[in-house]
């Protein structure tokens, strides 16, 4: 088998990138403390196209060199936003019409497998700290809550594993 | 909403984790660089329950703490082996009856959210180096190429949640 040159795989400028047509999904990032980890749900945004990353509270914002890091430039690339307060960011997204996602393990809250997304909906997906995960305050006005089925002897994957896992559910389903 | 208590989550002791039915998958790493990426296998082969990890080439083994700081405890909850040339690992696996699926992007490669489980079968997720991917002759003896659609800027997610992402669709189809 061949491997894909960097030509074959057609990779766009950053001004492509920004015209183009994004899912209408937003990552809401509830007080992630690792630069690692932010810049790295850059680089995922990129990948999978989204609207853009809401940074909250403690999350560190561009420019940032460990930020860059592990965004390797798509922090150039994808739209953000930053609000002091998560409450703030999600009230703003509430009236500009997306729908809550929570990914959190909460009481009743739905198997990532099950979710699946309605036709014209856009979806905000909150993920919250290393340690605390998302604030109860912004898990309380939230709409969903997605969780994923864990059976090891953590019941904690890395924040931005989980964030991409849910939103490879979020868009193929 | 009412967030899941340590009890709720009903997390199992690594005795449990070991004597508890596996998935029949298990993570190939060939020549991953990252000690903070290792680490991060093992907590999600754990929270995934997977039947282990092989390490391969210059890729790091416990015990480690820079591993430890990253996995979490779960170097010791889940197997794993160490081969020094991947190609060494293929074959054991091969003759273990596993189909080898290589997660890199080449020409005619199924796009992730096509792939489907076969009933009955095993499967080895081969993961490649954080800069040149999997080495083109561990794709040659490959038997699966699994692509992750990307329309950004870098075409490359992290290592460690591109394998996230391939591992969830594994176990949901």
């Amino acid at each position: 088998m061949k491997k894909k040159t960097i030509w074959d795989l057609n990779r766009i400028t950053i001004n492509e990138y920004k015209a183009q047509a994004k899912e209408p999904i937003i990552v809401v990032v509830d007080n992630v403390r690792s630069l690692n980890n932010i810049g790295s749900l850059f680089r995922t945004a990129d990948g999978f196209g989204l609207q853009g990353i809401v940074l909250c509270g403690i999350s560190a914002t561009p420019p940032s060199p460990e930020i860059h890091k592990t965004a390797l430039g798509a922090e150039d690339s994808v739209d953000w936003h930053y609000f002091p307060e998560t409450l703030e960011a999600i009230d703003w997204l509430k009236e500009a019409g997306y729908t809550i996602c929570c990914l959190e393990q909460v009481e009743g809250s739905t198997m990532l497998q099950e979710f699946r997304r309605e036709p014209g909906k856009k979806y905000a997906l909150v993920i919250g700290n290393e340690v605390d995960g998302v604030d109860p305050a912004v898990v309380n006005r939230s709409d969903i809550f997605l969780e994923i089925p864990q059976r090891g002897t953590k019941h904690s994957l890395n924040v931005t594993i989980s964030t991409g896992v849910a939103l490879w559910q979020m868009l193929t389903h």
